[in-house]
C-alpha cells in the first residue's frame, strides 16, 4: 500500500517509520508545506518522496493528516471533496469535536476515521520522529459509526499491527477526557516553567539544583505553541473547567499552608497518592 | 571505614549501596525505628547489620542521617551531644535553615556537614533503594564554614567518589532554591493528581487515555506525605511564595483562555519554552 503522511513532524514521521517497519505500507509519500521539514524527512529516510497533496492523493490509498488541529480544519473540506471511494483518511488530532462537526453530513464523511494516538514527546519536527512510539500506547477512534466499514477496517488493522490498545469514544467524551489527562498537564508544565523562569530572573542560581523531579514536571513545557494553542482553542471549555479545578486544589493547599494545618495537608497528599493505582 | 545509615529508606538505602560499591565504606550498620524496614534492608543486603543508634555510633566514624526533616530535628541534639571527635555526621534533608539554626553554637557543631543530594524518586522504603542513584547528580553542602575541616574533607571525598557535582550554598539560598526547583514541583503534582482524581469520580474512563505526558507531570504525586509534609512545614514561607507565583501564572492563562486572547497565550508558551535552555 502507498501511504501519504501530511505533516512530517514528530507524529507523522514516527507513523511513517512504523508503517514501513510493520509492513503496513511499502511506500510513503510526504506532504509538508514546510519545505525544509520535507527535505529533512527525506534525508532521514522517514519518507520515500515528497509531493504535493493533490499528486500524493492520486497515488495513495491511505492519507494520514498529522498537522496541528487548526490546520486540519482548514484542509479537511477540500481533502474530503477530492477523496475517491477507495481513499481512507485518518487524522491524529488531540481534539475531536470541531473536526467532526465540520465533516458531519459531508457526502464522503465515511472515508474519514477520526483518530488520536495517545503518544508523543515534547519535541517536534522530523528529527523528533522515533521508532516504536506507538507500541503499547492507546489509539482512540472517535464516532466510528460514521466511518465506512471498509475504511474503519483499514485503520483497525493498522492499529493492531502497530500493537496499540484500541479505545472507542464519542468526540464529546474524548475532548473531555483528554482535557483531564493531557491538556491540563501541558498547562501546568507551561505555568511551572514560567514560574521558575520568573523566579530565576529575581534570584539566579536556581537551576543549579534542578533535578529529576523538576525535569519530570516541566518537560512538557518544551512543547510547541504551534501545536498546543490550537488544541487549547478547540477544547477551551473543557480545559477551562479542569483548569479551574486545578487552581482550586492549589489554592486549598496554599490555604492549609497559611493556616499551618499540616494534618489536613497530610491527608490531601495521602489522597493524591491514590494516583498510584492509575499509573503503572 | 564503618558507616552508619540512620533511616534505611530510598536515600539511605541507595547511599548504603553506593558507599560499599565505591569502596567508601566496607561495613554498613543500619539504624531504623521501623523494625520491618531494617529487616528488609538486611535481607536485600543493603546493610550488613542492624543496631541501636548508640551501639552504631560507638563503632562507626561516618553517620548519615537519612530520615524526614522533622525526625532529624528531634534526634540531632542528642546525636551531637554524644558525638566523638572523630565522628563525621551528615544529613540528607531537603530543607536546611531549621536544622542549621538548631545546631548553631553547639560545641560539636563542627562534626556536622549539612548535605542535600538532589536525587531521588517518587518511591520510598528500602525496596526503593537503587544503585547509582547519585552519579552525575548535584550534592549541595550548606554553610560549610561551620564544619570542621577534616569532617568536610571526608564528605567531599565521598561526594567525589559518588561522582556527584558539588555545589556550596548557604542555608537561606538553599531553601529558597529548592522551593523553586523541587518543592513546587511536588505541590503541582499532588494538586494535579487531586484534580484528575476528583474529575474521574464525576466522569469515569478518564484514565483509559492517560499517556506519558500525564504520567510525567503526576508521578511525583506518588511521594510519601511522611517525607513531604515536614519539608513543606520547614520551608513554608518559600513554598508559599513560589506557590503564589504559580497560581498567578495559571490564573493568567485561564484569563487569556476566557478572553480568547490566543496571541498572548502563544507568546506565553513561547516564553515557557525557554526552559529548554535549562533542561538537558
Amino acid at each position: 500500500m502507498i501511504a501519504t503522511i501530511v505533516g512530517t513532524g514528530l507524529i507523522g514521521g514516527s507513523l511513517a517509520i512504523s508503517l514501513k517497519e510493520k509492513g503496513i505500507a511499502n511506500w510513503i509519500i510526504g506532504v509538508d508545506q514546510n519545505e525544509s521539514n520535507l527535505q529533512k524527512a527525506k534525508e532521514l529516510q522517514i519518507i520515500d518522496e515528497g509531493a504535493s497533496l493533490e499528486d500524493a492523493m492520486q497515488r495513495s490509498e491511505l492519507i494520514i493528516l498529522a498537522i496541528p488541529v487548526d490546520a486540519l480544519l482548514k484542509v479537511m473540506p477540500s481533502i474530503l471533496d477530492s477523496a475517491a471511494s477507495n481513499h481512507v483518511i485518518m487524522d491524529v488530532g488531540s481534539t475531536k469535536e470541531k473536526i467532526l462537526q465540520l465533516v458531519a453530513g459531508h457526502p464522503k464523511r465515511g472515508r474519514f476515521v477520526a483518530a488520536h494516538p495517545m503518544a508523543g514527546t515534547e519535541y517536534s519536527g522530523p528529527e523528533a520522529a522515533i521508532r516504536n512510539l506507538f507500541a503499547q500506547k492507546t489509539m482512540v477512534l472517535c464516532d466510528v459509526k460514521n466511518s465506512d466499514e471498509d475504511a474503519l477496517e483499514v485503520i483497525e488493522n493498522m492499529v493492531d499491527k502497530l500493537q496499540m490498545r484500541l479505545v472507542y469514544m464519542n468526540a464529546v467524551e474524548h475532548d473531555l477526557h483528554t482535557a483531564y489527562v493531557s491538556h491540563i498537564s501541558h498547562i501546568t508544565s507551561f505555568a511551572l516553567a514560567l514560574t521558575v523562569l520568573e523566579k530565576e530572573k529575581e534570584q539566579g542560581r536556581i537551576f543549579e539544583l534542578a533535578s529529576g523531579g523538576f525535569e519530570s514536571t516541566v518537560r512538557l513545557a518544551k512543547s510547541s505553541p504551534d501545536m498546543w494553542v490550537p488544541i487549547f482553542k478547540h477544547n477551551r471549555n473543557n480545559v477551562l473547567d479542569v483548569l479551574e479545578e486545578h487552581i482550586h486544589q492549589l489554592q486549598q493547599m496554599k490555604q492549609l499552608l497559611e493556616d499551618e494545618d499540616y494534618d489536613t495537608f497530610y491527608k490531601l497528599i495521602q489522597k493524591s497518592n491514590k494516583i498510584k493505582k492509575i499509573l503503572k
